[in-house]
């Protein structure tokens, strides 16, 4: 039932006329990337297939739709019996996409897509937002370690997936338990400032914390006065103490502070953590700072100021014959397109190229430095075997953003990293 | 598991060195309004109390815990037998809210208290902003039909509280099937584009259309040329015609073309739907405009601008005693308190009081016209019986936006609508 209503009274007269039948597909792309990015991320295709499997209408969900009249008998009995049976091409995980990009394609009956609609598009709509904005973060980060803290920021399920997809896109560690427990995430999380007010002192507290984690622990310290925390911190761990964590004020210029302060009492390896209100520009204007690891809770969670990706679903071939729309500033371009991306010889990535799928027609030959983008995502009722996990996600971003050009990974607003070329 | 990994830490601290027992009070607020806003709306107490009451530890959380090392098996034996037993008051769902409101307050053991940061947070901070984005648009709109449709630009299940926040704050139907079952908002839908591209002609899918769900349905004519398919949908459906919608081009333009064309054709009682990237300010443009209802998607599920409501948990008391953080640029105001809100007699609200709780004093006393703002909520491990319903909190919302003085009800930017005054 995580799906608009049209989507069902569509379906409803698509059966009544005939038109359910007829062979469609799909396409999930995106017009443009938000406030000038450079790249998109792809995100969120593992928890798709996952909501894929479960995509039905039980006997609760008919009985609530037959109640509410949202469609009549015969369209509640196709539902009974609904469950996907088209196929999805689409990016990987960690692929990056650009405007146009076509990063999902369902071909199937018209019923069996339509109702795809609105779950297809939550979930990459998140996710890929929240991708989007954290692979700026660990590009600025520049491998410093980088600690996902925002699941109080967002809905609690949406924590989770935004954990998924800020691990996804090279973030070290997520607060969430459950994004821990559900996707095996690393979790990382000592104290809020609440502990040490718990205590009759900072001291107290500090040590049980001690008692209870181990000297490699990470004591927050701007409770009170920082300067006095980092005194009583080493004080009581000792100059083995693994971490401070400071959460507010200037952190760059207290940083530094503390950096001399942890070097004079002895304290030479302990790591300063910095957290509160960062973003992708605070953590690159914390570059020249004695920084070692940035806790981000909020600007990851909500995609920096672009909270949805932008993704649209759209119909763009129908028995065969390109469909387009012709609406004032929303056109699409139609027909079953897929996309490979040019390099040069260096590796690095120049053009992605969006061609039809025609089954008359061979593909636009691959470079040797070239590669095709879609992969086979659902077949036969079922998630195609062996799909790239969690991990080489991340390994293949990693890998993507090297090919991207230098001027693609500024922070700066600009044109997209790669332009998109479309053949006819 | 919907939480954060230093609560668990926290509490194992705690429960080792015997603070885990001491008698707190934390409070949800908020710093600040975003953005300029002039009032926050309370959203999201009807869902926080149905998942404390699932808030617990069962064998596979227990076991991901020990697996992963997070907590000794102390605190895993006390997570086994956990339920909240705390007293929670605050503030009903479509109350008003300011900076410093104590929105939430949650008194226990530190142990119990503790954990629920995230969750509690995570619940008011998303519903919160959607529905004080929501609520400007209600204003906006000014009595015409809104419908939330934003479900596919956020987390799939971030869209059915989402479209339960909208709802309370005004919007009239969601466009969320889950929605509308789990909450019984009503729901809203009839077609896309794509419908119209499945067919072979414009009236073919109108027909359909007016065949399944009647000639009260609204038809969707801006897939190829406005004029033309207005044409069309007369032609097919007759003067009859429930609505038409526009979801692309200058909507305000359009509308007037569209209700000169649909009266010259005798629809006069055919209503415009307007849809397409609004936000308040879009729909607070087209009030001059022949348009009789709004379809809002991304604006609203998202917060416009503003994905988090900001809302804090802290710790304000232990044991009686005020307790408060000095950090730079994030203090806090120490010591449990609640709040009342005071007005002329005219029924305009001019100042949010905020009071400390102290077992050996009254409360400042109400005029004749005042209200006390916090309300029992959580009281012997249950919600507390009778709470309102997300009808009554509508016209909670409804009855406190009359007594908003007039310029608190701008979209512009400025100081909040009602002073917070802090007594001693």
């Amino acid at each position: 039932m995580l799906t608009d209503r049209y989507e069902l009274t569509m379906l409803a007269g698509a059966l009544h006329d005939g038109t359910a039948a007829r062979r469609c597909s799909f396409e999930v792309f995106a017009r443009s990337l938000p406030g000038g990015r450079r790249y998109g991320v792809v995100a969120g295709i593992g928890r798709l297939l996952d909501a894929l499997a479960d995509f039905r209408f039980g006997p609760d969900e008919l009985r609530s739709l037959r109640e509410n009249g949202t469609v009549d008998e015969d369209t509640l009995a196709w539902l009974a019996d609904y469950r996907f049976r088209g196929e999805i091409d689409g990016y990987p995980e960690g692929e990056l996409y650009f405007p146009g990009s076509p990063v999902l394609s369902v071909t199937s009956d018209f019923a069996d897509a339509v109702l795809l609609e609105t779950l297809v598009l939550s979930v990459l709509n998140h996710d890929c937002a929240v991708a989007s904005a954290a692979a700026r973060m660990a590009s600025a980060a520049n491998g410093r370690r980088l600690i996902e803290m925002g699941s109080r920021r967002t809905h609690e399920e949406s924590a989770v997936a935004a954990a998924r997809a800020a691990y996804l896109a090279g973030f070290t560690a997520t607060s969430n338990l459950e994004a821990g427990r559900r996707y095996g995430i690393p979790t990382a999380g000592t104290s809020a400032h609440a502990f040490t007010l718990l205590h009759d002192t900072e001291a107290a507290a500090f040590q049980t914390q001690v008692d209870v984690l181990g000297v490699g622990t990470t004591l927050l310290v701007d409770t009170y006065d920082i300067t006095q925390g980092i005194a009583t911190a080493v004080e009581v761990a000792g100059p083995g103490l693994g971490a401070i964590r400071i959460d507010s004020g200037e952190v760059g210029v207290l940083a530094r502070q503390a950096r001399e302060q942890l070097d004079s009492l002895g304290a030479t390896g302990t790591r300063i953590l910095v957290s509160g209100d960062l973003d992708e520009y605070a953590i690159a204007a914390l570059r020249a700072d004695p920084v070692d690891g940035y806790g981000v809770g909020t600007s990851v969670v909500t995609g920096s100021g672009a909270p949805a990706a932008g993704m649209v679903y759209k119909l763009v071939e129908v028995d065969g014959r390109p469909v387009e729309k012709r609406s004032q500033n929303k056109t699409s371009i139609g027909g079953r397109k897929a996309a490979l991306r040019r390099h040069r010889s260096t590796g690095t990535a120049v053009e992605e190229v969006v061609y039809r799928v025609r089954p008359d027609a061979e593909p636009p030959a691959l470079g040797e430095h070239d590669r095709r983008l879609q992969v086979p995502l659902w077949r036969d009722g079922a998630r195609v075997p062996g799909l790239p996990t969690l991990e080489e996600g991340r390994e293949r971003l990693r890998q993507a953003l090297v090919s991207v050009p230098w001027e693609g990974l500024t922070l700066s607003r600009g044109e997209p990293a790669l332009p998109t070329t479309f053949l006819p």
